[in-house]
């Protein structure tokens, strides 16, 4: 696996051994991890705070220029929340784990301009289809169904 | 003014007397404030804190049903982030305060069929322009510009 992926999926890991939604994402700008960070719905009871929200705020406040010359990576096809937020930020590429487990917005990325990469990545499909097998409910609150 | 939209200008003015980007906002589950909050980049150096957010994350986690059965207010016209939250939860309608400093994603909501009722206030409009007057650079960063 993609050794920045590696590090997303560390943090889906790390989410779904605390008992959360096993979704993480990390923040590269320039080769180096600059946030990370994984879905604190669990854990924290935050709706916002998906996996690519929490890389973000983890990251803090940066200028638009690193946002724009930077990637983030995240193990499940982004929703609209964070799309949105991938979109405000001008970020120029996403790379995703998987899209299979959920289709989010990567149309409307790519409409506005942000390579999309969907690695299908065997490892991120099956931690997240194990979560969805067994909390189907938390996972529909996540996506506001 | 509306007392809800007063709600989420108080919210506003809370944040511009800390030093912060006056964004405020209310979400209103069957004409009760269940979350609000005002955007917190310079309080606690958050990107993600928008007004609309932190009334998210102030509300915490609810089902889908809530959601879909609430208004969410915001003093100033959503970003594709805050535009983005507000479409994965389904809120059925959105009131703007201004959308005269920032035109938001109004029209992307309305597609998705969220009512989108933009108020025009005049103390919303005037406590932005004098926010972005005051601290452009801010402003620029909280937009990803």
């Amino acid at each position: 696996m993609d050794a920045f992926m590696q590090a997303a999926f560390d943090e889906a890991l790390k989410g779904y051994e605390a008992g959360g939604v096993p979704i993480g994402s990390v923040i590269v700008h320039q080769g180096k991890i600059i946030g990370r960070g994984h879905n604190q719905r669990m854990q924290n009871g935050s709706p916002i705070l998906h996996g690519e929200m929490a890389a973000l705020e983890d990251a803090g406040r940066q200028s638009a220029s690193v946002y724009r010359d930077s990637v983030i990576y995240t193990t499940l096809s982004p929703c609209s929340m964070c799309a949105g937020a991938i979109e405000l930020y001008g970020f120029p590429k996403v790379v995703v784990g998987e899209n299979r487990n959920f289709l989010g917005q990567e149309q409307r990325l790519r409409d506005a301009g942000v390579e999309v990469s969907v690695l299908q990545d065997q490892q991120c499909i099956e931690l997240m289809a194990r979560f969805i097998r067994e909390h189907p409910e938390v996972w529909n609150e996540d996506i506001g169904e």
